[in-house]
């Protein structure tokens, strides 16, 4: 199978809403993780366990028309390319991107929205906004909690909450991050500074792409490490708070780079464009780190070509799997560095 | 005193006048070493002799109106800024641009042909043409040889011909030299090759400013060793030959790496023509090596507004006493950069 036709051609415009200090954090999102009551968690579930919980959600969403806007993918029928593509747009975790029998992911219209089958938990369900919108994410996502607890038997505990498979989600099952672009405080070496205060605050940094891509592009992930003993408006709050302090930060480097910089950083930003609007050929990681140079360009109004909505949708489409399989680049690396440059450049000489 | 005001206007238009092969030999030049028949040589004259040969040479020239079209410049009485125009207008050797009393250099009208006096020889003559044009160059000076032979004795042995302070020039006094551009045979790694027959053929090879600047943006002169014992023809015929030879194959390597190096090759170019025209910033080494890139781009018609004979003359204008004396830079190296990118960037998105 590929992805259903509406989905393939469909586009991260939600990126390009305009949102609040987009120019420092990309996204926000939120996840709730659920479990069937009537069913073993899926580290002690059997593959026929695994089956059958993923009929009786089937068979549940099926039945309630408020998913009718949700496009059901089977993760085991996808190719790599259509999981990556997923993955990329932050609709399955990397967990899933593996791919796998009895897993299957909901995926609403506008690639805001989607719910994994049989990932960690039974259910896991996510909302993207554009943005810091955490709360205005959460708000979203409590809707598709309710309308899922309408349909299937949740574990909940009294005492504890939503019960989880693993311990640091039991209670409201929330995992709040948002997505924040640092470039000031990374050409400025100031990012370990500005994160020494988050462990303590139940707080963990992850990079672009989840566990291990820490830094990438200057990328990076905040979200709260532990739900337990915690309300929802006590983990948007802490979180609200540190990316708060985060973005000031930022704000203040990126501020000092352009009026104390002077020439250095000017040069490295035109540097950056003249490249990234020239080569003919770029991997992942070179576009990654030059663009990341150009958000304090955009911050300083120096390309009429390029807001800040349209360069955190770029990101995303010079991913691997967005090239493959949006723009039709072979699955060589070659072929894929080429339509990179192709796709950079002709977004950094194109109006917005 | 600073240069004469004609001088200090002057372009290097020759350097844009249309010539053969100009787009591998940016320039052919001829020198002619002469001495007083009644002074002792340079290498055993004393500072009151020295200042004696110059009187003697000034009021010979002053007599002869054929000289009228040139300017005398005291190098003595010159600053640092001004003698490095000269030695990168390539009116004066490494050696002159020292400076130092009783030397003097004249310059003609166009910027073509100059004589030095009290370098290592009393006289020294020389005419540059663009491309490959030895012989124009030295039917131009043979005129200038003989409106001096008219005016000063000059040493000549019936049996060894012109006497020379060192005897590599004694003969003809002649050294032809061309300046060639090699970016094809560089980024082939072929340089070696090419160059491996010419010390056999009593040929040498310099860097783009004389000794020890062998290769600075792929750039080469190639002349010859020996005077003695040749005709002047014999020495054009020779060094005609052995550039010949290395045109072929830079064209050759120029061609291969178009339409085999494909994408590598295109990259390489598009992203030096990048950097140049966006960088606020730039040292001389490596605009030199990213320009030097620019040449395999005009070849293949990449760029609109980029001619050989404009690449020709930017090459010599982004050079730190160009920038300085003709172009109004601050001494200090960060403001000289500035003012180098600055040239460069206008170069390269202006017409030609």
């Amino acid at each position: 199978m590929s992805l259903p036709k509406h989905l393939s051609s469909s586009d991260l415009k939600w990126l390009e809403q305009p949102a609040p200090t987009n120019n420092i954090v990309v996204s926000s999102r939120t996840r709730l993780a659920r479990n069937l009551s009537d069913q073993p968690f899926a580290p002690h579930a059997n593959p026929s366990d695994l089956s059958e919980i993923d009929d009786q959600i089937r068979e549940a969403i099926d039945q309630n028309p408020f998913f009718k806007s949700f496009t059901r993918v089977e993760l085991s029928e996808s190719t790599a390319s259509e999981r990556a593509f997923l993955k990329e747009a932050r609709l399955i975790s990397k967990e899933m991107e593996r791919g796998g029998a009895n897993r299957a992911v909901y995926v609403n219209q506008d690639l805001k929205c989607s719910i994994m089958v049989n990932e960690e938990d039974h259910l896991r369900m996510q909302r993207l906004e554009p943005g810091l919108q955490i709360s205005q994410a959460q708000l979203q996502l409590d809707e598709v909690d309710r309308e899922t607890a309408k349909v299937l038997p949740l574990a909940f505990h009294d005492h504890f909450g939503f019960l989880t498979a693993c311990p640091t989600n039991v209670g409201t099952g929330l995992r709040a991050s948002v997505m924040m672009h640092l470039p000031g405080l990374a050409f400025r070496r100031e990012i370990e500074a500005a994160f020494r205060d988050l462990p303590s605050k139940g707080l963990t940094v992850r990079g672009f792409q989840g566990e291990n891509s820490e830094g990438l592009g200057d990328f990076y992930q905040i979200s709260n490490e532990v739900t337990l003993g915690k309300s929802v408006a006590e983990i948007e709050q802490h979180l609200d708070e540190a990316v708060s302090a985060i973005i000031a930060r930022e704000r203040e480097a990126r501020s000092l780079l352009l009026t104390h910089g002077g020439m250095t950083v000017t040069d490295a930003v035109w540097r950056s464009f003249g490249i990234l609007a020239n080569a003919r050929r770029m991997e992942s990681a070179e576009a990654m780190k030059l663009l990341s140079r150009l958000r304090l360009g955009i911050d300083a109004g120096f390309f009429d070509n390029l807001s800040h909505e349209k360069f955190n949708r770029l990101v995303v489409e010079i991913q691997p799997g967005h090239l493959h399989y949006r723009h039709g680049a072979a699955e060589d690396a070659e072929q894929r560095d080429i339509a990179r440059a192709d796709l950079i450049r002709r977004a950094l000489v194109t109006k917005t």
